[in-house]
C-alpha cells in the first residue's frame, strides 16, 4: 500500500471526541485504513484496519474491553495492535499484529500521531484552551471534503474570499466591482515564526451583513479583526472581533479549522467553534451555530474547493496559480511547507508548487 | 490538458439558443471545460471555465454587464477572455487571462468556433433557414449522451435501424424476418460533394405505423422519402417526406441532429425539428412533438448507443464492424471523415477505422 | 478483450433454471460478456453479447423461435453463434457470427463449457440429485457479490465463521472469547481425492441458537454434524445435520454454494437449498428459507467478503494471510486450486497464494 508522501512525526486530528464511541469508526488517515474507536475504559485507540487472518476490516468489529474482536473469526488485538485471542487455539502467530498509532484526546479531538511511533509527544499537540473556557460555548463539527487538504486550508488561510463567496451571510457590505482606492481600507499584517505563521487583517470602517450583523447586535461600522495562526499540518487557529468606533470589543470568537488529508484528493475537516457572548440559553444557541456554519461551509466553501480539485484534476499542470495581493498569508504557509517538506525529503506536493511565475 | 484530437477550424454547437441566459452554464466541448453565458447584451460568451487566480470554475460565478466575475475572490473576465477587475488592486498581471472561443447563435443553436481564433468565418456556420420560416413550427432538443459523438451520429446517418429499434414508433409494417426479396423495395442514392455527403432513400409502397401514420392522418401506402445532408464535424441535416400513390406530399419535416464531443466516450447532442402540418393549434403541438421524439430517442437510440459504447469499452480490438449493405451513406461518411482527419494530422479515431476487413 | 484467466473446459453455472425464459440476459462469465435466454423450444442458449455488425448487445434483442435478433438493426444469430439474417441482403458474410458456448440445464441450474467448445461434456456437471428428491423441498437463489469468486467461496469453505458472524442467526451459543480448552469440543476431518475435497466437522454438545434452534425444534444439546465437498471450480456441496444425544438425526439440510467468476473482483453467487423437515406447507416454508438465508447471506456474510475485497484493493500486497488452525479446509482447496491452476498455466491468481509465511 502507498501511503501519502505527507508531512510526518506530527499530530493529525483523526476525530471529534464526540464521534468517538464503543461502536468503532473506519477512517482513512494520510491514505491508511484505521479503525478508530474508545475503549470501555475511555481511552482513544487507532489500528490498521484490517485483520491480518484473512483481510477483514477491525471497523466491523466490536469492541470488548479495550479491545476490539475481529467479527469474522473472533481474532481479538489490543490498543498496540497485537493479537491478544485466537478461537479453537492457544498459540498467536508471531506476525499475527496491526499497525498502532498513538491516540491522545484533547480539546475535544482525537490527535493521532503519525510517523515514528516512538517518538509520539503530546506537549507537540496545539494549545487550544478556550475551547475549555468556562465563560464560552462550543460546537465542533466534521466535514468530509472531496478535495486536497491543502486546497481546503487554504480556503481558511484567504480571509479575503468572504466578501465574494459568503456575500450574503459573513461577508461585509461592499460593491462587488470597487476599485482598490474605493474599497474599505484593509490592514494586512503577516509574521513568520518557525513553522508557524501568524497573521492580523483588519477592514476599518466596515458595515457588517448577514449573521455577522446578528451577532454584533448592529451593522456597524465596525473594524473588522481577524486574526490567524496557523500550525502545521494544518491548522487554522483563528479569532474574529468586531471593534466599535470607540475602541471596544463585545464579541470574541474562537475557532479551529483543521484539515487531515484521507486521500490526495479527499480530506477530514474538524472544526470547533466557540463564543463569549449571548445569554447562555440565548442567541446564537448551539442549533443557531450549526445551521449558520453549515450554510457557510457546506453550502458556499465546501462546493467551491470539490470544483477547484475537479478544474486542477481536469486541467493537469496546465492548472497554476496566478497570484493576487490578497494572498500573502496562504503564500507564506505554502513557504513553510515548502521548507518542512523539503526537510522531509517529500516531494511533489503540487498544493504548494502551484503558482505560475509570471 | 489533453483536448481532444478533433476536427479544428470548424463550428461546433455548444448549446440551444433557449439554453443561453446571464446564468452561466458549464460544458465541456472537445474535452475542455468552458463557461457558457449570455451578456446583459444578449451576447453569447464561451471561455475557459477555470479562474487562473485558483482555479476555481467561472460557472460559479454571477454575469456583470457582458462580463462574468469569479464567485471565489471577485475577479472578472470580459468575452475576449481579458481579466478586468482583481479586488483590491489596480495591476492585472500580465498573465491573468481566460482562453475564449467565438460564440455565434445562428438558427437558434449556439456555434462555437474549435481551433485557430483568428480564423473564425461566421460564412462556415451550415444554412438551416427553415427553422426560422413562417409557416413553421420548430421544437429544439438537447440530450447528453455516454457515447462517443460518432457513434451518436452514425445512428442519424443509418435509417434501416429505424424498422427495428423504432419499429413501434416510427418504423415501417414490416415482417422482423422477411427475406430481402420479399421487403418493400427500397431504392437509396449516396452521393459525395467536397466534404458534403448527401443521400436519399425511398422506401417505397410501404404501411405507416405509429406516429408517422399520425402525423400523415391514416396507414398510407406510401413512398417514405428520407433525404439526408451530412456536414462535417457531424451535422446530419435530415428531410422527411411522405408521398401518396398520387405523387402528392403534404408533409415535410426538417431536422437537425448535431453531436459535439464531450469527451472520447461521451457527446452533446443538439436537435431541432420542424414541421409544416397539422392546425397552428393542432396535433402535433410542441408537447406532442416533445413527446414523441424523446420516447423514440431517450428510450429507444440512446440506450442503444450508450450500449455499443460499454461492449466497445469492453471487447476492445475485438469489437470490429462487419458491414452491411445498409450502411452505404455511414461509410461514405466516414470516408470523408478519414480524409479531414488525415489532412488535420489527427489520427487514432477508431470510430471511423472500426471497419472488419472481411 | 481479456478474457480472465480462470480454470478452463470445465463447467461454470451462468443462471439459475428459473431466471432463464424468452426474455434475453445479459451476464458476464469469466470477463466475457454473454447473453443467456431460453429458446421458445425451452433449450437454454449462451452466446457472446455484441453484434458483429455494430456492436450493440443482443441481449437488448428479441427471441424468435430458438434464435435472437439484434434489436438494432435486425439481424438474426442461432444458437450456436451462426448469423442465420440480415435484412434487406442476401448473403451473409463469413465473418458474421459470435461466440457460443455449450449450455446444459441440470439440477435447477444452467451450466455453461468454458473452454474448448469441442470437449464440452454432460458427464462433468456436478450430480446433485438431492434437488430432485421427493421428500424435499428445494429454494434457489442468485446473488451478486462485489468480490473475488474465491474470496467468496472460502467463506463457504470456512464453517468457523459462522459463530461470530452469524452468532445471532445460525452460530451456536458460545463465549466469544473462551480458551480453547473451554470451547465446545471440535473435531475436523478434511481429505483429498483428485480435485475433491471433502470434510466433515462436528462440533459436541453445543446449544443451537437463532434459526438453527427453530428448525430443530429445540436448543439441544446436539452435536452439530457439517459436511463439504468441494469440487472445481468453486462448487460447494454441502450437508448440515443436528444429531441428538441419542444418536438420531431428524433433520438433513443439502445446499449448494457455487460461485462463478464475473471479474476479478466480482462474482456471482448461485445456491439452492433442500430440506426434508418440517411439514409440507409448514415452517420452513419457501417465503421462510427465503427471508432466513438472505437475513445470513446478504446481511451478514456478502457485506463481509466485500469488505476483504476492498481491503485487499487497497493495501495491495501488504494484504497477506496469517493462517490460523481452523483454515484447514480453506487451505486444502487452495493446494488444489494451486495445482489446477498450475497444470493449466495460469499465474497471478494471488487468492490461493496470498499466505503470509510466519
Amino acid at each position: 500500500m502507498q501511503k501519502l508522501k505527507v508531512l510526518e512525526n506530527i499530530w493529525y486530528v483523526a476525530a471529534l471526541g464526540e464521534e468517538l464511541t464503543t461502536k468503532p469508526i473506519a477512517r482513512t488517515i494520510c491514505g491508511f485504513p484505521m479503525v478508530l474507536y474508545r475503549g470501555e475504559s475511555g481511552k482513544p485507540a487507532a489500528l490498521e484496519d484490517r485483520c491480518p487472518h484473512r483481510q477483514a476490516p477491525l471497523s466491523m468489529g466490536n469492541v470488548l474491553g479495550d479491545e476490539i474482536q475481529c467479527n469474522y473469526h473472533g481474532l481479538m488485538f489490543n490498543g498496540s495492535g497485537a493479537c491478544t485471542h485466537i478461537p479453537r487455539q492457544d498459540r498467536v502467530p508471531t506476525n499475527m499484529g496491526v499497525s498502532a498509532f498513538a491516540a491522545v484526546e484533547r480539546w475535544g479531538f482525537i490527535w493521532i500521531w503519525w510517523g515514528d511511533q516512538s517518538q509520539a509527544d503530546d506537549s507537540a499537540i496545539p494549545h487550544l484552551p478556550w475551547t475549555e473556557e468556562a465563560h464560552r460555548r462550543v460546537k465542533y463539527f466534521y466535514f468530509r471534503v472531496n478535495a486536497n487538504f491543502q486546497l481546503m486550508a487554504d480556503n481558511l488561510l484567504d480571509v479575503s474570499h468572504v466578501d465574494f463567496l459568503h456575500k450574503h451571510s459573513i461577508g461585509s457590505k461592499i460593491d462587488d466591482t470597487a476599485k482598490a482606492s474605493e474599497a474599505p481600507k484593509v490592514s494586512f499584517e503577516t509574521e513568520v515564526e518557525g513553522n508557524t505563521v501568524t497573521t492580523i487583517r483588519r477592514v476599518h470602517d466596515t458595515l457588517l451583513a448577514g449573521v455577522t450583523a446578528k451577532w454584533h447586535g448592529s451593522e456597524g461600522p465596525v473594524t473588522r479583526v481577524s486574526t490567524g495562526r496557523w500550525e502545521p499540518p494544518n491548522c487554522c487557529i483563528m479569532k474574529l472581533q468586531f471593534q466599535d468606533p470607540d475602541g471596544s470589543i463585545n464579541e470574541t470568537i474562537n475557532m479551529e479549522h483543521i484539515m487531515t488529508p484521507e486521500t490526495e484528493t479527499t480530506c477530514h475537516y474538524f472544526m470547533d467553534w466557540t463564543w463569549d457572548f449571548g445569554g447562555p440559553d440565548g442567541y446564537p444557541t448551539h442549533d443557531d451555530v450549526d445551521k449558520e456554519q453549515r450554510a457557510l461551509i457546506e453550502v458556499d466553501d465546501i462546493p467551491m474547493v470539490e470544483a477547484q480539485q475537479r478544474n486542477i484534476d481536469t486541467f493537469g499542470t496546465d492548472a497554476r496559480d496566478v497570484p493576487v495581493k490578497q494572498d500573502k498569508h496562504v503564500n507564506e504557509v505554502h513557504r513553510v511547507l515548502r521548507r518542512m517538506y523539503e526537510e522531509q525529503g517529500i516531494t511533489g506536493r503540487t498544493e504548494v508548487t502551484r503558482q505560475a511565475a509570471e
